[in-house]
């Protein structure tokens, strides 16, 4: 089959490797931001920030060639962050034809001007012409995959969501490999909530390297701080389980692939974790976004849509006050520069 | 207060130190195997394996000096392992007094000569004396909680279940400081299933990084198998999950400190991570046990009485066959030395 993928980041390409094996002809179109990655790409078929050649059956294209790159796609994939959402759908609508599937490797929530809960999917439909939003299906990936790792085919497993099931079986046939294990799954709502939410408790857990640190490092016996990163781990998937129950989505997620499994390996290092690790070590929101300026922060992200929900006349969700205190704390910190006190007697 | 702690081993001692903190008066027994640590303690004051010097109001004791070690004291940590507790039953039962209580570090579960599903605490249970054993009540501690951290009052987070609530908030009252943090409970059952089958799933997580090693290490463009422990993380959460349901025990547990908690401090290091690593290099488990010959397995052990339970013909479980793969596999890997092929498309 012929496939799109708009955004050339880690993942937008990562996925590349999955549908090359399987004999896809790919396109791959960088946003505005790619353009370097797009230069390197066309030029000595060589991704920069993922560190490899480009399998094989894989054309890089530039923002300005994407009606020419998605001209008779069978699918499409959506390789952008949370923040690309709005940006996708507006680009990419008038090019769209009756019956195409988009997957979103973009995941995530969002509030509305009204501080209702949203979901990236629903977003990108959002940006959508009305003419053609009815008549293509959406579809979002979640669960532990460091592109990296997918990229050098290491064993990766993840869930494939969409309201309509078939979407999503048909997507997982055509990624699927002995590499790269899917679960079709039509609960989109909790795959997004899931995997949006992790990005804020990775950063959170990642908090317990910069208070260890804070503490003078390892002491004398080797004592380290993992108990109070396990406990952090699991005050995040509870706060998952209650804002999944709270909006009347599936709570066991919390336990699964895109709650547990993708906290677990969002904890293990990147970008949020760094963030939690300098906020721990005694700095203010606004002096670690100095110090990590021009980094893209899903961490953040993620904490100031969760302050517009909490704080709003919610219309669609029934999220209590100090339900979720671990969350309420990082939008303090994030949204109100105050600073870092955990409080562990709040949790469970 | 006055208490015992039989069993001086990493948790019976690192639980010391809250206690010391608490101003109690704590006697300190060593089992028959921690003969060089109660000479170590009473010598120089020094446990070597945690490599610090014990706290304020700490006196050690041989196992021989047992009765005088167990004459008035309120209450009785039960600080041995899981393959321990029949012996402390048998060993605490002529000194036990009428009200009182017992809370036990060993965690875990065990199967009937039937292979019903039996936890620590009622094996302990059952090796008191007729005339004692419902005049005393039993707790259990659970929860991500290295001793190491703890006896270095590193944050920590624990739960202390008692089928008497009573008992579990009035031990927790004795031992809680502003270091060691705990959630009295009532679930019993669910705690000690959760934390028992999370020594098995943390070797699973181990064999991550076992196949990275077999397959040559970090590759060319940095790429770990980060995506494979989390795969692993999120099915031992999972299966902890399913098999709880099956007992009619709290699933919810999964997510929680002694579920996604436990199994996340345990698969930060440890000999079950060790062992899980020899096996995904390709050792048979025959090979690695003689690499590890005199430690403890608590993974091998937890695995053993799994595969009694499962062969079984149940009388209290309803556990069924191809619902917890991974465990399955691991028992075919560990009792019947087949070859380690995890199988990730039979999970979730």
């Amino acid at each position: 089959m012929k496939v799109a993928i708009v955004g050339a980041g880690l993942m937008g390409t990562g996925i590349a490797w999955p549908l090359s094996d399987n004999n896809h002809e790919i396109r791959l179109v960088g946003t505005h931001l790619d353009k370097h990655i797009i230069k390197s790409c066309k030029e000595q078929n060589y991704h920069p920030r993922l560190k490899r050649f480009l399998p094989d059956r894989v054309t890089p294209y530039y923002v300005e060639e994407i009606e020419q790159a998605l001209d008779g796609v069978d699918f499409l994939v959506s390789g952008v962050n949370s923040l690309g959402a709005h940006w996708i759908g507006k680009t990419i609508s008038p090019y769209l034809l009756d019956g195409q599937k988009i997957i979103a490797v973009t995941k995530g929530l969002e509030a509305s001007s009204e501080g209702e809960l949203l979901i990236l999917p629903d977003i990108l439909y959002s940006e959508l012409s009305k003419s053609i939003r009815d008549k293509v299906s959406l579809a979002a990936i979640g669960g532990p995959c460091i592109a990296g790792e997918l990229a050098g085919r290491r064993q990766s497993c993840v869930v494939f969501a969409s309201r309509d099931i078939e979407t999503a079986k048909f997507l997982a046939k055509a990624f699927r490999t002995d590499y790269y294990h899917i679960w079709p799954s039509s609960d989109l709502l909790s795959l997004e909530v899931s995997v949006g939410m992790k990005n804020a408790y990775a950063m959170a857990v990642g908090m317990a390297q910069g208070a260890l640190e804070k503490a003078g490092g390892v002491d004398e016996a080797g004592a380290l701080m993992h108990n109070l990163a396990a406990a952090i781990f699991a005050q995040g998937c509870t706060e998952i389980s209650r804002v999944l129950t709270a909006i009347g989505a599936d709570p066991s997620f919390a336990y699964k692939l895109p709650g547990a499994g993708d906290l677990f390996v969002t904890s293990a290092g990147g970008r949020s974790v760094t963030l939690g690790k300098l906020l721990a070590k005694g700095h203010s929101y606004a002096e670690a976004q100095e110090i990590m300026k021009g980094e893209t922060l899903e961490a953040v992200y993620i904490v100031q849509q969760m302050a517009q929900i909490l704080s709003a006349k919610r219309t669609n969700t029934a999220i209590n006050k100090g339900s979720i205190p671990l969350m309420e704390h990082l939008i303090e910190v994030i949204t109100e520069g105050k600073s870092l006190d955990i409080n562990l007697d709040a949790f469970f």
